[in-house]
């Protein structure tokens, strides 16, 4: 017994045994199976996409599941973990300023697709294109889940919240050679999987034991079957294709100069205007960040999590590149008529240290995966700030509190489109586990309690999500060519000294001053990653004028962030920027704008 | 102005000017416009497209217009040279026997399209994917030809006939550099069109001028949704691709291994099941008949038209070809899972000389296109039975008259889906020119008149049809590949004696017996393509069993076919076969096929 590839539901039986699955015989009791729906039974009640432009978009990154399952959410009990208990927390999630929720993989998954003992709590192990995970229903029944899953879009949609689902089309949770027979295997194995040459083994480009074959022309109908599905039966707003990479492979893995799958979805009119974010690598040595496929993809930009990380830990030699990444990485994407949105920005994402972990642990502490902390990265680029793990230390924990400020204000303030993760306005914690992928556990849940404790972050954030918002440097107007955003931009860069930007390998600040799109503010910023205070020259005022300081992280709440009209007037010709400090000026240059 | 690409109806203005076209200014007053309909607005009154199995199919290649353009067709005035016009002579093709039309391209093409003084009378000059040519309307209405073109095919469905186009998706009418701007060249040049390496002119693999793109991403995207559109809302049952060879050609103009544009096609749902038939080669090199890619398209076999022009006139060396194209040409399609039916057995097509003329012509005589006799091919493998053109001398009247019978006996007996042309069942004749795209008149339009003089050919081409449908050679039962067809029909081949063919170089005849697929008859054919009549051995039966007669050319009507309640028994163990004459003996294994 197989799964339907086209099913758009699931049954799970509670007898399903992923090892049994992969040995011969009758499966009939124990396989999960499609169940039969009309997907146009559906009220969306007028419901479209929502379309919003990427210069408007702040992207949150969440786990269904882990959102709301933890006791502290107060959702209640029958709907914790669920789609149905995520719609309860649509109104947090529009206090906190985002407007667009990237989920993890929620396409139906094999959640026994772990080492014996541990659950698949992520998702990234498919069993399907078209069915919404049924675990994540807060009712058994296959067909409620679809239901429930329309939903929550529709809630999200009325909110102003746009929907962005991480997709696997890179591989599937039927494994290795070892590994279950659920569905494509058993239909057509050597057509829908990429064979090594000899073809007796999978090529395994996406370290997990499968590689799908994107570009065999069955298989790419099926992907763009799904995407086109997703869209026009589900109302989703966009994706994020995982390895995405993988799909501009051919069938002998060889790297295609224009792969049919990705143009057919670039040029696929219904999914037009949809988000389509690729994580533009593979395992197995593709990097396309900065080239991958196309006119119109965003990309998950790493140089802008690993530069941050560097120049926020005083690394040496990072402040050239903490320049570019702010300036919505000119380096990488200035070619062509890229623009600045193209890139995500992100400092933290599901895979690796939580933010509150990056400024709290110098190594992973990943032995609770079961496998003697080898798995997950050790090149986490992030520093303790004095202490490994949690510390009662006032000045550690002060430290930390401003990184994770100095954080959240170079990535809501950069030009691109940020991508926050759950729970990092809160300093959520995995307590140092950067690979949390198999526990569905507290370890893994957003603990709601966090928020009090941390009230000043979670703070901070909204307010840098309604400044982002409200200014017109990056978020005003239509989309444009990163080139000629800059240009309009007239970015200047400062050291201490006006004009004299510190660009040397023993560098830890920088500044600069930039016009508004529309030419309406002045911006000055100034950034200390060293361990002394630094005084900063300002650029000189006309006499009626004078800087306002809307951000310093060195102060105290509410004084670390401030909305405009009661931000205070800096009236001396320097600064002092403290250590480990961001400070943002602004400066009205009409009288309307104040 | 530009015509829209996606366009399902085109006006063209009185003052249309091809020439004018092609110079800058205001074309608003000339140029062609696309017209706006709903296509969905139309009474099908539950027509379907047919999906007639290949194994039953009998192809008859026809021009719209020419088919009953000519005052002898006795259609009414107004209706002569439409698609209403073909109404009416949908008896007639029932009666013939075919079961699908091929119409020369009745996409909206430009019919200025040809040197001055000339018209492009047969249509590969498209200026539209999807408007019907609106001047085969019978009535000046942008939209009737439209609603005619539907009445058209749901006629010919109700007749059970399939509808083949002939589709040009590998040049447009836009030309090369001097040529007009109608539509793509306006749009996207660079997109629309295969450019040279320097970019500044255009690739031409087609002879045509120009090149188009075909698996560029919005171009295979085009080509995709016209193909769809026809089937959709036309209810056309197949395509045959004009130089289809171009279709797998990547952008630079290589040949790609996995073109995404061909797999579209053959992976297409809503085109599975429609006859595809590629014209597989290129103006420019490329030669794919054989190797055409993907598993269910049907090609145009030049070598069977070749092969049995060579054969039936004589030349040396051609008794071994002309055995394998009679068995489906298992030299080319012999391998992986290829049917017999993939092979389209063609002797005559609208390129080249009709019937009539390859039996009348040793030269091409295109005189009268205005190209000093330069133009069309000089490589037709003809014989004009010993006087060039028309002829009172009735010996040579007569050997043309057998020839064309062996060419429709070898062709309708050849395992294989054949391929008639226009009136070559009537003699239809060009005058020797071989390349009459540029003549709209009497010397390329069908002379019914002909049906009398040459009833006998009309007769004869009748009866084999019906002996094809009712034998079970090849039109009975499921396609099968051809390799298992072959192991099936256990063909012997033989000479004059038995068993012992003769393969020489300067063989002419050849013999043969072979089992129908049920084992319910045998069939033993002779071939005498040399000048002198050769008496051939016949197998022995059984003192209960005869061989009937079921063909011999050299024999009048009504004895040179015969259907099988009235063939004569032959008596003797021995037949003496005339020259240039073909002969079919039939037996029935069981009396129920008696």
């Amino acid at each position: 017994m197989l799964l339907d590839p086209y099913g758009v539901a699931v049954a799970v039986p509670h007898t399903y045994d992923r090892w049994a699955a992969a040995r011969p015989g009758d499966n009939a009791a124990t396989a999960m199976k499609s169940v039969v729906a009309d997907p146009r039974c559906y009220d969306w009640e007028g419901d479209r996409p929502l379309r919003r432009p990427l210069v408007e978009t702040v992207i949150y990154e969440l786990h269904v599941r882990g959102f709301t399952r933890h006791p502290s959410s107060r959702v209640a009990p029958e709907k914790r973990g669920t789609y149905a208990g995520l719609i309860d927390k649509i109104p947090y999630l529009k206090e906190l300023g985002v407007t667009a929720v990237e989920f993890l993989p929620v396409f139906q998954f094999d959640s026994q697709a772990a080492p014996k003992g541990f659950v698949n709590y992520w998702g990234y192990q498919p069993v399907s294109f078209f069915a919404p995970h049924h675990a994540y229903g807060s009712r058994t029944n296959a067909l409620a889940a679809l239901d429930e899953f329309r939903d929550m879009i529709k809630a999200l949609h009325r909110a102003g919240l746009e929907v962005i689902l991480d997709v696997v089309f890179n591989h599937t949770a039927e494994g290795d050679a070892g590994g279950p027979t659920l569905c494509w295997r058993g239909l057509a194995n050597d057509s829908y999987y990429t064979l090594d040459r000899d073809r007796s083994r999978y090529a395994d480009y996406t370290g997990c034991g499968n590689t799908l074959n994107a570009n065999q022309p069955i298989v790419r109908r099926l992907i763009q079957d799904s995407l086109r599905y997703w869209v026009d039966h589900m109302h989703v707003d966009g994706f994020r294709f995982d390895l995405a990479s993988i799909l501009a492979r051919d069938e002998k893995g060889h790297l295609l100069p224009n792969p049919p799958l990705l143009w057919d979805i670039e040029s696929d009119p219904l999914l037009a205007g949809t988000k389509l974010i690729a994580e533009a690598w593979d395992a197995a040595g593709l990097y396309q960040v900065g080239s991958f496929v196309g006119d119109t993809w965003q990309e998950w930009n790493d140089h802008f999590r690993d530069d941050v990380r560097r120049f926020l830990r005083a690394e040496n030699g990072s402040v050239r590149s903490v320049a570019a990444r702010i300036l919505g990485s000119p380096d990488i994407y200035g070619h062509e008529e890229r623009t600045a949105e193209q890139s995500i920005n992100f400092i933290t994402c599901h895979d690796g240290f939580t933010l509150n972990d990056l400024v709290s642990y110098d190594r992973k502490h990943n032995e609770a995966n079961g496998e003697g902390n080898r798995d997950g990265t050790a090149d986490n680029l992030s520093w303790n700030c004095g202490v490994e793990g949690p510390s009662d230390d006032l000045t550690v924990e002060a430290l930390r509190n401003r990184q994770v400020k100095n954080f959240f204000t170079v990535q809501l303030l950069a030009m691109g489109t940020p991508m926050l993760l759950m729970g990092d306005e809160a300093r959520r914690t995995q307590r140092g586990n950067n690979n949390a992928y198999c526990h569905d556990s507290e370890l893994s849940w957003f603990d709601w309690s966090l928020l009090e404790r941390h009230g000043d972050i979670h703070r901070f954030v909204k307010a840098l999500n309604a400044f982002r918002q409200r200014r017109d440097v990056v978020t005003e107007g239509q989309a444009q060519s990163l080139n000629s955003l800059l240009r309009r931009a007239r970015v200047e860069w400062h050291g201490v000294e006006l004009g004299r930007p510190d660009w040397s390998e023993t560098s830890h600040s920088l500044a600069f001053t930039l016009r508004s799109l529309r030419g309406r503010f002045l911006f000055h910023g100034m950034f200390n990653a060293y361990w002394e205070p630094l005084t900063f020259d300002l650029p000189p005022l006309l006499a009626e004028q004078a800087w306002r300081r809307c951000i310093d992280t060195a102060l105290d709440a509410p004084d670390d962030i401030c909305p405009w009209h009661a931000a205070s007037i800096v009236g001396q010709p320097r600064y002092a920027v403290q250590p480990q400090s961001v400070v943002l000026l602004a400066l009205a240059l009409d009288r309307t704008s104040e």
